[in-house]
């Protein structure tokens, strides 16, 4: 063992106190649970009750998601100089708690730095930590602008088995788990805040699979769960088995406490009765849309939600998002209709809220616009109608809404898809107003995917037919079409997702098969709307790359398309 | 000199092409200059035209900033695939220029990284080239996320001279610069993209003479400038004697290309005639807020801006700082009086730009106020006027502006301060609408030292003495005083210091002397408002702290106000 490992020894001195049973098994507890960003004190609360709860079912030991005693990610306040008070005197509130070992993820602070830490609590005593040796810097993560970076394996002996303990990205790097082995681990516990994205589950089984086999050593790993701004961690930790088989998985995007045993002489996991299904890629990501939206709603602390209807498929397939993840009465719709509003944009609107059960109001914007454009007649002095027209009415709808959320308090949400944002196919101040944007992650075609889905879980379909077939409008002047402006939504999302999602160039484009024409005016689209992006509303991410955080482009850019 | 340091020779073999001059000294251009986030292609072309120039000038040596073949923040443009492509060919355009080394900041990307580099160019060759070591990862910057850190101190000789090279934050971290001492160097140059805040040159020369003297090393110190987004670079590069003293001192916020002789066998620098003035604080920053202003209009291509004058301070200090910024040929004023509007508001908006000679109109909302007004009546039925008939006006007034923005394709900019933007005393698409905000990192009070400031430099008042001191509001109904709602502007200001600031709690901010209440109530409406914020236009720092991308809070966020 080097002389930079810490291994406390918790092997209880008094083995009188545990059954036979736990001479031959260590069962430990998997607590993927949501722990909210900032609050301490109710995140202690919390691993009290499901520590108490997994020791009642015969865990030995209880592992909580990376930081879980913070939240993750808590950005800035790990600059607050009261952090360190905060974390310490909660970690105190735990330390009565006996007969269980507690796996926290914490931030630690210390003459040394900050940390991304977990520590071992057991019987009263902080028995060791561990520091996060990689840190992600990239993609959604900043963890290098907090903490410092560890440099110390760490393994404990529990009941006769030698626990190495890794934190999210340590994983992902091969050579943690190489050296705990070589120091003689015999199972790696992972504390971890992966956020989801479409098909991370597979990659993480495929990560999780080949270390546990380069190594023959069985793997925990425990994720967090639940809605924070703009992520979602979709939970799904798992036992792994020292040949890369899943011993044990919990479902995607709930809590849940779940137990695997190791067998202390074979190293092997119990394995569960019943696995979870495997969740299709537009039931992931639904899931996903649902508990995004559902914590930020809650847990800012809104009543409901307000969602303009418009007859058509973003607004329809936001308002079943909105119905699932906060129920009917939660719900307010409102059409707000004017002169290029179709008849049958105000039908299906009427029949997607009566279908879902939901408020349904109609409200006329020709007062409103009639105002507007009689106070900018004298300054616009009859010079012809553009664009600027069609944004005075998605501007009227915007004050309409804005309007009923703050007499009612209700978040007015958004349905911007995001092939509509990265070409600045929306109105700032108009359709872009609203506190979340449901759909801000999700292509035009994946909209349509997502729809179709919705529909094929009821005998009868939530959203009409006829607002999937029909081609898609603003409906800002008479007879518009989207695909007047912008090419058809597969080739402008074939574009996208090689220019936003992969980082591509012009001339990589060109390479895959598209119109050159078409992509240098995509890309400058694109860019031309950095600005209206940096004030939109945050929506979850459910893609490799989201608009956002993500994604951090300068607003003056003069990086040419072709190069 | 130890192994890992790279020491090209630069001593031309044929000393006749130079004057006798150069046998005792050697003359260093410090190229001040704008390079443009993006734009590879002129910015070659720029350094073309600057060396060319320095040489003509008798200059052995041109110097230019950080990154500056790219612009600085390039953000997520580092991650361009073509990125590499683009750079070389540009290094290639500059090979051709004889008769002066170059040495230019560039991103440098091989099979070992992508690095923050300086390359030394000497008569169509790369001689070598250095990586930054010291990569920062707090306040703005996010360096970690993009480049590898270097490991070699580079050195170079060149007229008898070693000099060595750093890059920004290398200097000031103590260790590279004994370092290069140790290996012999007789002269630092350090390449920077220094953003500015107040009393940040100070700062710089500080840092500066303490490394000189520790090491009885004269230093180089080339900053970039012109504005970028939300970060103006204020240029003030120097060149300082090994005592510590300044010898040369560029002014700051222009381009200067600035020359200094290094005498070769005393290392000393010829002196400069006439040092720049040193700037008042209330100076610095306006010139700031100038030219924040300036470059993001112009480098985004807008004609002109569009500014809603209220009668009220803010908007009469942005209005100023329009016309220093953009001439006032290309400011359009708009006045839009409603109900609660006063006489004097009307009166002091009209004075204001009448006495900057800037286009104003005048455009009552009245009809839009009851469009919407009439339009929400059914829903809202009657229900008593509460912040909802408040924020309409706001979001009136913010329509108008958008579409005469639309029309004309004239930018709105916004008058917000610091002081509003914390607590959310501002309406989202009201008075936040439009793309920049000129005083979003000036505290209240700040805004009334820098209106007092500008109406010194005048022998007539270019603000009305009334704006300055009559009690500010939003008239957004009857009488309303902003003090109706948020404490004395010099309590609320010197609360938001130290918890925007200075990160600080409500016990430290009870322990500076300010109210508990007051505290909690300020604190509450800062966190609060995270949503608002976030959607915010930029607006350039002038502070230590400023919103936006140096200060990163989660909108759910739990943390407790009293811990």
């Amino acid at each position: 063992m080097s002389k930079d490992t810490d291994t406390p020894n918790l092997t209880p001195s008094n083995e009188d106190s545990k059954t036979t049973m736990t001479q031959d098994t260590v069962t430990f507890a998997l607590a993927q649970s949501h722990f909210l960003v900032g609050d301490i004190t109710t995140n202690a609360e919390k691993m009290r009750t499901l520590a108490l709860q997994a020791r009642k079912q015969g865990a030995d030991v209880i592992i909580f998601p990376e930081l879980a005693l913070l939240g993750y990610p808590p950005q800035d306040l790990l600059l607050r100089p009261s952090l360190s008070g905060r974390i310490k005197s909660a970690l105190s509130t735990l330390s009565d708690i006996e007969d269980i070992v507690m796996i926290v993820g914490y931030p630690h602070v210390d003459h040394h730095g900050t940390f991304n830490s977990a520590a071992i609590l057991h019987n009263g005593h902080q028995k060791g930590f561990y520091h996060k040796q990689f840190l992600p810097n990239y993609g959604v993560f900043d963890e290098r602008r907090y903490f410092d970076k560890g440099r110390n394996q760490v393994l404990f002996d529990y009941k006769g088995i030698t626990i190495g303990l890794l934190i999210c990205e340590d994983l992902w790097e091969k050579n943690l788990t190489a050296e705990l082995k070589q120091q003689g681990a015999d199972l790696i516990v992972s504390l971890n805040a992966s956020p989801f994205e479409l098909k991370k589950q597979d990659a993480r089984k495929t990560m999780l699979a080949k270390r546990s086999r380069e190594h023959k050593l069985p793997i925990i790993y425990v994720n967090a769960v639940g809605g924070q701004d703009d992520l979602v961690f979709d939970g799904g930790s798992m036992a792994v088995q020292a040949d890369g088989t899943i011993a044990h998985e919990a479902p995607r995007f709930m809590n849940q406490l779940m137990l695997a045993s190791l067998n202390v002489n074979t190293l092997k996991f119990n394995t569960q009765v019943k696995a979870p299904l495997s969740l299709s890629r537009e039931s992931e990501m639904y899931q996903a849309l649902v508990v995004g939206l559902r914590d930020y709603v809650n847990n800012s602390g809104f009543t409901g939600v307000i969602i303009g209807l418009s007859g058509g498929i973003d607004s329809a397939l936001t308002l079943c998002i909105a119905v699932d993840a906060l129920g009917a009465d939660k719900v307010y719709a409102v059409m707000m209709p004017y002169e290029y509003t179709s008849k049958i944009s105000l039908e299906d609107a009427q029949a997607q809220a009566r279908r879902l059960n939901v408020s349904y109001t109609v409200c006329p914007i020709f007062d409103a616009v009639e105002g507007i454009r009689h106070t900018l007649a004298p300054l616009f002095n009859k010079s012809p109608a553009d664009t600027t027209e069609e944004n005075i009415q998605a501007r009227a709808r915007g004050v309409i809404l804005m309007a009923l959320s703050n007499k009612f308090g209700h978040l007015v949400i958004t349905t911007g898809n995001k092939s509509e944002l990265a070409v600045g196919y929306s109105t700032l101040y108009g359709d872009m107003a609203g506190g979340f944007d449901v759909l801000k992650d999700v292509y035009k075609t994946q909209v349509y995917d997502l729809a179709s889905y919705r529909n094929r879980l009821e005998d009868t379909p939530v959203i009409p037919e006829r607002v999937i077939t029909r081609p898609p409008s603003a409906e800002l002047r008479p007879d518009q079409k989207d695909q007047d402006s912008l090419p058809d939504y597969e080739v402008l999302d074939g574009i996208l997702k090689l220019y936003v999602d992969e980082d591509m160039g012009y001339q990589d484009i060109i390479d895959k098969g598209f119109d050159a024409e078409v992509i240098a005016k995509i890309i400058t689209m694109v860019d031309n709307s950095e600005y209206k992006r940096s004030q939109a509303p945050i929506g979850t991410k459910i893609s490799h790359k989201a608009f956002g955080r993500e994604r951090r482009y300068p607003l003056v850019n003069k990086w040419s398309v072709k190069g």
